[in-house]
Formats: C-alpha cells, structure tokens, sequence
C-alpha cells in the first residue's frame, strides 16, 4: 500500500492507518473476525463494494500479514479468506470503534 | 459526510467511520487529543494534507460534534481548534490503534 505520508515511519498511529487506513479495509476485517470467509460472502456483506476494490484490498491485507488466502483444489476453485494471528489482533481497534458507535451514535440518529 | 453505504445505521462500527473514516480524520483527533490547535498547527503536523482537505475534514469533524471551532477577534482573527467531550472519548480508538501499531509494526521495519 502506498504510504500515506514522509513521517508515517515515526508515529504508530500513522503505520496502522497505512495498513487498516483504506476504506472498507477495517470492514472486512470485522467480517473475518467472526471467522474465514469466501470473496463471495464478504462482498455480500459489504453492501456498495466493488468486486475489483474488495480483491485489491485483500491483497493488500495479505501483503500485510493480516489475512491468509486459502485455495481448495475442487471444481470450481474455493477460496477462502481469514485472519492470522497480526489481523486477529485488530479486533481490539475494531471493539473500541464499535463502542464508540454504540455510546455516541444511536441507531435511529445515524438513519435519519 | 456521505453514507457509506445502505446498511450503515445497522452496525455501529460502520456508523464510527461514517464519522472518522474518511483518509486524515483519526491523525486530525490525534492531533487534537494533545490540545487545542491551530490550522496552521495541524497543516504543518499532518505532513502532505492540503489545506482545502483539511478544511473540509475540519467541518465534517464540526458537523459530527467531534471538534469545536472557536474565532478569537484579533487582527487577524485566531481560530482555534479543540475536541468537544464526544471528540476526546474517540481517544480510547486512537490508543488501540498506536497500540497495535507499536506491537506489531516496528519503526524500523517500516521506514524500509
């Protein structure tokens, strides 16, 4: 992924955003938090995604360390998609952002 | 902000990044976390933002109740920036992120 900017090597903060940054990456990573999922699932899941964005940003995870691809050799091919111990790791930024969501975004305000 | 997508207001870590998800919102409230700042501050601190993005990151952040804008009458008038209460619970995320970041991208390997 390409880096975000000159200093992101200093901050912490700024080395995960370059990893979990891009838009919807931090969704598929809850989806494959609750367990290995097939590309069919995850772009069913995640309502508004392209089939071309959801592959990019799985290979990126992947060159990440965060996600593993799993081939079967049947017919057709299955493939299928999980978290490694490092992507496993991210659920605790994930329970925080759901926290937050539940404390201070109430359901019914975030429809209107 | 934009929504996402459709199924949004059904999970709230979606309903989070509808609020911090856009690319230099969670460095703006990192920034912030710290104190008030100017836009001048926080141009100089996130290296490679330009000033019409953070503009337009700073309203959305005002929009949300994240961030507070005050002008001060001087010439030429100061206008400061600061976390609003719902601003600063957002940085139990930002901890979990420079956590994760810390455990598991280390500066060297990074700056590579």
């Amino acid at each position: 992924m390409a880096t975000r900017h000159k200093a992101a090597g200093n901050c912490p903060v700024e080395r995960t955003l370059e990893v979990i940054g891009a838009k919807w990456t931090v969704l598929i990573v809850r989806d494959l938090v609750t367990g290995t999922k097939r590309f069919g699932q995850l772009l069913k899941s995640l309502q508004g995604v392209s089939p071309k964005t959801l592959s990019e940003r799985l290979k990126e995870l992947e060159a990440s360390g965060v996600v593993t691809r799993t081939v079967y050799p049947e017919v057709p091919p299955r493939v299928e998609y999980s978290l490694t111990e490092k992507g496993h790791s991210l659920s605790a930024i994930i329970e925080e952002i759901r926290r937050w969501g539940e404390d201070w975004l109430p359901e019914t305000a975030a429809d209107q």
